[in-house]
């Protein structure tokens, strides 16, 4: 039995967004591939709100997490972390030598506007990283007001993780200042895993520029130069992606419409949030809460585990904690193309599972 | 119209191949996953003749290309080139600080065994790479009498790039001693772009072990462990290519039968060689003509362009030649699930585009 997934990500994808990943192959050199990519591109800037290049990275939203803070690096990299998501940006940066240092916040707060001033002020860093969407907590950080601060470091490059977000929350990227703004497709887009995209800044590209030893296929400045000359890449993409997600990006944009596809995730949030907190407690402060997922503490006792069997059983899956938390709280992905009605009946399942009342 | 490809990839891909893409997805972390990655090492090893570990990565040949120079040097590595794909290697090296250094043979000659003693003898060396099948000279390398060579400096590790032969051609992948053999499905293996995989012997993996440095995302040592403890990636996997990756090896394995497939590679290659001979000549030294694609020097003076544009209109597409050789050359593939009469069909069409007797 194939199972609902309220994993966050990978997601379930429209049958017929999964058809376009059948078109039949094409050159990689020819001007349909440029046609093709130049749609992205348009549909990606709308999405993102910002006039900034717009690439894509045959990789997970790793591959371009990596690209980012190896290729922009310059100085050293503030790393802010509400998770294991924003822990992988100092893992990165420190396995390719990238000096950087890491800022943790307490868990299920967020990283504040005036975190960022206060190490920003020290005048040591070039480059800062924060992750929007932290799905591990399922918190929400504010890179809006957080960008509002960078900007007034006009050396300072601004990267943010919109690996689970993008698609399921309004990010105002021109707005926000955000130098790189990165995701992938297998969450809040809806497309299956495979592919990668990234919206890059002129600032961005431009320290770059400058930055040595930045390898070679998740080398920015490779890629930005090959799309800007013809909308084509350094190496063979994945034209699988490219056709679903340029598909997708049409469903998104005209025929659900960007605000009521957010609002749409923010009502499904709101779902879970009253009834996690009816039942459980939240992990997260409220206040910065995930519009894509939700980690709930188990306050129950029951294994986790044997709810998802469980579940699995009645055509459902969620996640369990992430790390630590393993037992001590479960998620639910409320991303893509949800509907309402398939997360009450998610909902239901658990109540009934666990007695609940 | 849909053109047929003869360039070296993408290739065309059968329509049952492609519907596997449209798979509905599945959890990354699940049993199922674990179980669609052993079923896919497993038939990798039968068709690369190898016990070695198998991984994927979800990024074109060159990343994994990068991976296994990156992580695999610790004194020095010796580039052997016959080509732009041979270059390439050297490039990745220098864009990761990687000593290397470069030997290139005269155009159209092979890589030799002599080459690569004379070059180990000097014992500067720890890392060997020889392009399998050059794309842009239509060149295939004698991996296994290299092998041989290699095996007697038991410190070097010896890397292979077979992205454009895995599939096509016979790879002995342990007699060959290659510790590491790569390719990417959008070649021989007929599978869509965007995901790369590889071979990957204990020495390479031990070798790796020992050296510092070696990224995030392309580093082996991370990729390996993961696999080896449950047949899953470090992040999201592109499960779209390994459903129709998994389900083309059964194709090649049981259906075709791999010595009826390397058979029908060497026919189709015999007769766009001896139709090429009779029309034009050969780039590369014919000992060493690549099973899976000819370069073939233009003779006549006409415009590639041009033919190209007309096979378009009749539903052809061929290459021209690579880089400097663009309208000096061009270039026919004969890879994957090409069937023999569309191949003499197209051959029919460039004589009498070009009027030739």
């Amino acid at each position: 039995m194939k199972k609902k997934l309220f994993i966050p990500g990978p997601v379930d994808v429209a049958p017929d967004v999964l058809e376009k990943l059948a078109t039949p192959q094409i050159g990689h050199r020819t001007q349909e591939a440029t046609n093709l990519q130049k749609r992205i591109s348009e549909k990606l800037q709308t999405l993102m709100y910002t006039d900034n290049t717009i690439i894509l990275s045959t990789s997970s939203g790793t591959g371009i997490m990596e690209m980012s803070v190896r290729s922009c690096t310059k100085k050293r990299a503030a790393i802010f972390s509400v998770g294991a998501f924003g822990d992988r940006w100092y893992k990165i940066a420190k396995a390719n030598n990238v000096p950087a240092d890491h800022f943790k916040s307490e868990p299920g707060e967020p990283t504040t506007p005036e975190m960022v001033r206060e190490v920003l002020e020290t005048g040591k860093y070039d480059v800062v990283t924060v992750t929007h969407n932290e799905t591990s907590a399922g918190l929400m950080n504010p890179v809006y007001e957080i960008g509002q601060v960078i900007k007034e470091f006009p050396d300072v490059v601004y990267l943010v993780d919109s690996v689970s977000s993008l698609g399921g929350a309004k990010i105002e990227v021109d707005k926000s200042h955000i130098d790189i703004c990165l995701s992938s497709t297998q969450k809040s887009l809806g497309v299956p895993p495979g592919l990668a995209v990234a919206s890059v800044s002129d600032k961005a590209i431009a320290r770059a520029e400058t930055v040595e030893n930045r390898g070679y296929y998740l080398d920015l400045i490779n890629v930005v130069n090959r799309v800007k000359r013809n909308y084509q890449y350094p190496s063979t993409p994945s034209t699988p992606h490219m056709w679903a997600l340029d598909y997708q990006l049409s469903k998104i944009i005209d025929e659900e419409g960007l605000d009521n596809r957010f609002d749409r995730h923010t009502r499904l949030a709101n779902i879970v949030r009253e009834w996690a907190k009816k039942h459980f407690e939240l992990f997260a402060n409220e206040a910065y809460a995930s519009n894509t997922v939700t980690t709930i503490m188990n306050t129950t006792g029951n294994s986790v585990k044997a709810l998802n069997e469980e579940l699995g059983k009645r055509g459902y899956m969620i996640s369990n904690g992430y790390g630590d938390l393993k037992e001590k709280a479960f998620r639910i992905a409320h991303m893509a193309d949800r509907k309402e009605e398939d997360l009450l009946a998610l909902l239901k399942e658990i109540e009934d599972i666990w007695g609940l009342k």
